[in-house]
């Protein structure tokens, strides 16, 4: 099942569609140089808006949750895509801890860490979980909804001086991190030797910022548009950003004000150019927020100047109940792809520079220009049918697996984003 | 579809499946180890026997036809294993030239090297198809039985002195051979400068022999044994050679003659062991040949003794006509897996270091203890429903996943000898 396009895609995303594919050949070489010159990171997933008129990443998770919700059939691309990473990161590694999230209670979640942990260990890893929650003092076993068993067990750090990170009687050579440490980083992961911490620990939601993610995509969208010869706005979401902003105390107002503004005019200015009759908007958001918090629709500059003392309070905090102070204001993508009358965005999953599968959020209480990851509110996944590796020119440019592979390279084109993004912050 | 096993899995085999699935872990980590030490060729196939108390190879072919022959829903696993491969050997590649065989009247061989094409183009390179036929003195475009077509074009030396090979306005950097060079190597594709010969000619049947193949394959069987803690005799399959026949002049007899002897009443002991109630026999086989050439099944040593002149024919020629003058006499697995009342094989597809698919020969006109290969004579490909990288503990040893699982791993150990045997016949 794909969902349908609301609108009949005759417009400018057909054309972009239809570049990729004749260009597939150029897209695949051009991500292999880059892949020469950048380390892709271990995993991500990528959101993405299909506007019918334009196709672009919204957010970059690299902590990536929901591959449970991933189309099992096209498991073994996971396990494949892991058998590289790992062999690349640490081929020797015989031992591997997944340190995921605190989110014992929720079952979807569990379900990730539980598929994680299944991919990992049909690489030929010995892999065990441990939990940040100070209540697991010992392994602790949890039942989930479908029957399966997931053993937390409490942290430990090992050998002289507590020089490493393990378990009990499990001293690993990798650690992958499923905790976006949005609470900053927990002593016990803190100055670790000869151990590997998968992703590095300056990919954590204490010093990520969206804001640098999508400086360093823009400069991949503008380079890639070169190469193939497309306008870089098809694939490139504009923003702004504010540095001091205090919801609470209504500080920093101003900026946000005059840059919702400068944003909004310039959108639409490029909807005139591009002929799109449609309401702009900006998305606001917390620049280190995640987990869908922190998140507003925009379409006005005034909106922002009148929030009421509940919106601010949205607004002020996000995950691990920490303050916003920063702000991007995004270009907003609406979304022209439902299914079963909800709305829907598709997010693309990614192990090492591979695109390993994807699935669609869908949200039936959500419009096309909202935040489908709201928190508290139900989405449904639903897996991607086909793959995105195998586009198909016999078929029409937007067909399922012409789309998916659209899907996959811009996808890659964020993956790519995330990978200079850490280069770069590895160095501040 | 799976094929029926004739006999109920209860003896070693159903064993040998259930330790596979214990000791996952354990074998990916090996196998890991393996590759960082030797490289796995580009590519290759291994024929597999089931016997119900074994399961060995019994072929593996460095020049894999039948890629159309595959699960299309897999698909997307050889790409990226593909992918890979050429990241390792040439991430700079833009073209690639695939030199098939010759025979352009096959539509099933001809649909292989379609195939590999659009997986090879899939990966980011310009793929052109050099033909080595004399005929094809121009591009020449095939429309295959499936509405497909095919371009092939004549090799051409480019550069200054002719340093480089390839094709009118194609310089190449990698050239993939799909021909298996068993007429020796032809002068066009000699000495060439700076560009990549996938796999190396020594991999060719010109100087290859299945009983090297076999030497390397004992090691890995031994070691990897040994990691897992089983009889080896469970994954290896026992040979004898003969190096001066001449089948045609009789001579040499007495070689063939003692060496089955020898062969039959060792594996007349291991079935005593194993308390087997079969009939032992070994398959004598030109050690250089291939196709499903030069092959017969002898039980008793005095069949090889009283060859009849037809008999002698056939042996003494394989493919391009060579003579016959090195034999191997290689213990004879038959086989227990049938479909619809015709006599299967399982034929496992690597692309690197990765199981990328595999499908079931079949075929009705032959015995379990034949070659289901033969020359002339019709076998039907049925694709693997599942794929070979995600055992599943939950279900019975001998359930689908698991068993092609196990099918993967004993390739992928012949892969790991074939590396070997390449490894030692470069410095030869």
């Amino acid at each position: 099942m794909v969902p349908h396009l609301t609108t009949a895609l005759t417009g400018p995303l057909l054309e972009l569609e239809r570049r990729f594919l004749e260009a597939e050949t150029t897209i695949e070489r051009w991500l292999r140089g880059q892949w020469l010159e950048h380390s892709p990171p271990f995993y991500a997933s990528v959101d993405l808006r299909n506007a019918g008129f334009k196709l672009a990443p919204v957010d970059t998770n690299l902590f990536p949750g929901g591959f449970n919700n991933l189309n099992p059939a096209f498991l073994p691309l996971s396990v494949q895509a892991a058998q590289s990473a790992i062999e690349k990161i640490c081929p020797e590694a015989k031992n591997l801890l997944l340190i995921p999230e605190n989110h014992t209670r929720n079952q979807f979640y569990l379900m990730n860490v539980a598929r994680l942990a299944a991919l990992l260990r049909h690489t030929g890893l010995n892999v065990r979980i441990g939990s940040l929650l100070p209540e697991v003092t010992m392994p602790t076993t949890l039942t989930l909804s479908d029957g399966q068993t997931l053993t937390l067990e409490p942290l430990k750090r090992l050998g002289p001086g507590g020089r490493r990170l393990g378990l009990h009687d499990f001293d690993p050579c990798a650690i992958l991190l499923n905790n976006d440490l949005s609470a900053g980083v927990p002593d016990i992961i803190k100055d670790l030797h000869e151990q590997f911490l998968i992703p590095p620990l300056h990919a954590g939601w204490h010093v990520r910022r969206k804001s640098r993610h999508f400086t360093a995509y823009n400069e991949v969208a503008l380079a890639f548009a070169q190469e193939i010869g497309i306008d870089t706005w098809l694939i490139n979401p504009e923003f702004e950003v504010c540095g001091q902003i205090n919801f609470h105390e209504r500080a920093g107002e101003e900026c946000l004000e005059a840059q919702v503004d400068t944003l909004l005019y310039r959108i639409r200015a490029k909807y005139r150019d591009h002929g799109i009759d449609a309401e702009p908007f900006v998305i606001v958001k917390a620049d280190a927020g995640t987990y869908g918090m922190g998140i507003m629709t925009v379409k006005d500059a005034s909106e922002v100047k009148d929030l009421n003392r509940k919106q601010r309070n949205k607004m002020a905090v996000v995950k691990e109940g920490l303050q916003v102070t920063e702000v991007m204001i995004q270009e907003g993508v609406p979304t022209v792809e439902t299914v079963a009358a909800g709305t829907a965005e598709p997010v693309v999953y990614m192990i090492d520079r591979y695109v390993v599968g994807g699935f669609y959020r869908v949200n039936t209480q959500r419009g096309i220009d909202e935040n489908l990851n709201a928190p508290g509110m139900r989405f449904e996944p639903l897996a991607f049918e086909t793959g995105c590796t195998l586009p198909d020119n016999t078929q029409a440019p937007d067909a399922p697996p012409n789309r998916f592979y659209a899907y996959g390279v811009v996808a890659r084109l964020a993956l790519l984003a995330a990978a200079l993004e850490l280069e770069r912050s590895e160095t501040t």
